[in-house]
């Protein structure tokens, strides 16, 4: 599969590393970035991540066969509507926002005819958010989940999995509920869950903080502004998902205060083998 | 500084970095290890990691200069009545486990005259626990802290400092229970969010794992029977470290079920400041 041209649509790591991809292994042969910023822009063309950049979004997706948009979660309806009006009859938008029933609700409710939306969630990506950080490589290996509903054309589908698995990727193929519900057990608690740590710290202890700490808190240096759209718009999943880690604290307190060490000695067993299994 | 004789009992992956360290340095002419299990003592000899393993407490202790145990904390205490009473007269009995105040309490118990105690917990490690595992180069820049009590001789302070010192450790010195309060935020909260993280988890859905679960969760991999013996005795503080937590995942649950979002990036916010200062 090639494409004569792309846009990627916020060239940060993760639209960073999709053009590098894409231009390392001759996807496409265009690949053009709309930027907000000039910094970014200066930085995308020194990585090379795009061909061209431009501040237009029209100029910018006119004539794509595909428009990738790669901005955080809650700026990503904004912009496929925008874009959309100025794709060519035939072309896919698709995004790699880490929510999708907000997203992919909203982008069907106003996509224009001709052009089709698939919903993507590459789940790579780290606390470095940005273009230098970005690799052509990030996707080996990565889950990413496209989203399909009765909407979706079945051939943009296909064209986008095709897409991703070039880049190296696994595809799981799901309705957006079952993608939030499932990512805001596997990546959303988790960072909540390190933020929470990071939270209950007294200044004065972390001069000891080791291994451990760093390992289990690191997400919490991501962009707080990125995360606040993504539990925003994940909300009730995210509720749901602190209230059961929230139960298996409480069950490990519980154990500690009862003295019941074989329910915590039996806990902290099926956690290593839960842990082990990844 | 300089040892005749160090003795070793226990050679995991700590008291086997121990062992390799005092070798590499040369701060000990014969470093001995007090091994319960043959595959163990085999490992250690592979890694020479120790000069001569012994399954005799009384022959591996007598005669040492320090005797540095290195079991699970549990069993602290135990090996500690045993040994000191054929440790010779001037000599120095360490351990090097994670909770301080019931183990200190215990020794300063029990300890013969002329043979000095001095408590301490090097905080390195990880969720591989196993002399195969251990490093000269463990203790380069790690945390070490000594406890000091009325009982504690300052001579023998100085020279369980010296050691750590001289194997690339920072020290600090504190009592017993101040130690427990700190590590018990720093490390074994992280410990107890990383299991009950796994706990919480749906088993359909760990497939889709990637990064951000792998770091908050990689400690959960660790011997359930090192952390049981580790909460067990210091429970009250991690019953306390446990309700801090719980009260911070409450705060974020509160702000998304209120749509508190101002709130909510200010967690996040002051979350990654603290994570980014550590």
């Amino acid at each position: 599969m090639r494409f004569r041209k792309d846009t990627i649509i916020g060239v940060g790591l993760i639209g960073g590393s999709i053009g590098l991809a894409l231009k390392k292994r001759r996807l496409a042969k265009e690949v053009v970035g709309v930027f907000r910023r000039r910094s970014t822009l200066t930085k995308a063309m020194r990585r090379r991540a795009v061909d061209h950049g431009t501040f237009d979004l029209e100029r910018g997706v006119s004539g794509a066969d595909m428009v990738i948009i790669a901005t955080n979660v809650g700026t990503i309806p904004g912009f496929a509507r925008r874009a959309a009006r100025f794709m060519k009859e035939g072309s896919i938008l698709t995004d790699v926002g880490s929510v999708k029933e907000d997203i992919v609700n909203k982008i069907e409710g106003f996509l224009p005819e001709g052009v089709s939306f698939v919903g993507a969630h590459p789940m790579a990506g780290g606390e470095k958010a940005s273009v230098a950080f970005a690799s052509a490589g990030l996707f080996k290996g990565t889950n990413v989940i496209l989203t399909s509903t009765k909407d979706t054309d079945k051939g943009a589908l296909r064209k986008v999995s095709k897409f991703w698995l070039s880049l190296g990727a696994r595809i799981s193929i799901m309705d957006p509920r079952t993608h939030d519900k499932k990512v805001s057990m596997v990546s959303h608690l988790p960072h909540m869950a390190a933020v929470a740590l990071c939270l209950a710290q007294e200044k004065d202890g972390l001069v000891y903080a080791a291994n451990g700490f760093r390992d289990t808190t690191r997400i919490a240096s991501s962009d707080p502004a990125m995360w606040l759209d993504i539990l925003r718009d994940n909300r009730e999943f995210s509720i749901r998902a602190l209230d059961k880690l929230i139960v298996d604290l409480n069950d490990i307190r519980m154990a500690l205060a009862r003295k019941g060490f074989r329910r915590l000695l039996a806990n902290l067993k099926k956690a290593k083998s839960i842990r082990d299994g990844v």
